[in-house]
């Protein structure tokens, strides 16, 4: 094909280390953009954004992400989870989202992103880490697994405690999401089809 | 609010299965839609759409996704990668998403999901596993790291060693990129927003 680009392992290895950054970033296409919230043990709330929640299972209620210790914004997210084992992922809204990418800076570990970011904390029951009140989507989880991976990048799990949501209408909930292709690219979405679950007796008629 | 709900951990546990199984697969937000291609010892191959690639690094270029091994679907293609360490990402394309879901049906384990469901095996240098010819980016990775999660999915970790894309452009490539929320309702997406990359001095101006 006319054009195409092929990299092989040995071509990715000498690219350029910033080209490669985004190319490799993106390449998995659009992820949701969301909010951690996290607490310190001396009180100090940290809001950091992450397009990496992933879902593990339904029952129980598990959602996972991604979290790179070596780097300074997510290390005070990393820290504080080790320290107070809760944690909040709010959904960006889409007039919401420069506030959101602001959290990716790096800011002083004794300054809440919360206040210098634009956002207010909203706490929830007992839950004991602050929630996004501008988020529509609110999630309250305990940490229940914490996996190194091969290159020093942390899987942390949590078990979903508290659930906020707007209305009942998840689609309509959803669709509103904000989704995210490399680092700094900012998406909203169109819903173009809704499939039944497939099944094979189905899939034959449909494919014949 | 009006009209807002909450859930608790025992309202969560309580609620009932497909009510819950739909509402935690879609309230992480949209996610990419990517097909994973396998191939068995015995060289059937397998083809499974999944909506959890997730990106770990870009230096050596790792992506993850999760495996849910007691679903038939994913089994073949757990017990695939188990068999031959290597595995293909490719890209779900506008126009495809009608066949890219009916791979999610369970079909007999010597059967492609290639020809079943209207994809064509495109095979690049000497990679031992199918590419979808259709994807216009296509990645071809080998295992690296097979974790096993609390609830008894793994998170299956491949190093990148081969990348198709159609040009260089990224934005344009990836600005089709096909997202999903839940199981089975497709989004396209549509650029809003592009932002330098978060710096405290920048952010203070900002925000002044």
């Amino acid at each position: 094909m006319k054009n195409e680009f092929c990299y092989n392992a040995k071509a990715l290895d000498e690219m350029e280390r910033v080209k490669r950054l985004k190319l490799i970033n993106s390449i998995s296409g659009v992820k949701s953009a969301n909010l951690i919230g996290t607490k310190s043990k001396k009180g100090i709330s940290n809001l950091c954004i992450i397009s990496s929640v992933t879902h593990i299972g339904s029952n129980p209620p598990l959602l996972g992400f991604i979290c790179r210790p070596t780097n300074k914004v997510k290390r005070d997210t990393f820290d504080n989870i080790l320290e107070n084992p809760y944690f909040t992922i709010n959904s960006v809204e889409q007039s919401k989202i420069k506030n959101a990418h602001l959290t990716s800076a790096k800011y002083d570990k004794e300054i809440s992103e919360f206040d210098e970011c634009g956002f207010q904390e909203h706490y929830i029951d007992n839950f004991p880490i602050p929630f996004v009140l501008e988020s529509r989507v609110k999630i309250g989880l305990e940490l229940k697994q914490k996996v190194k991976l091969i290159n020093g990048t942390y899987f942390i799990i949590g078990r979903i405690k508290l659930l906020n949501i707007p209305n009942n209408e998840l689609h309509e909930t959803m669709g509103g999401s904000v989704g995210v292709i490399g680092l700094n690219t900012y998406y909203s979405i169109k819903k173009m089809s809704e499939f039944d679950y497939a099944r094979l007796k189905k899939v034959k008629n449909k494919t014949k």
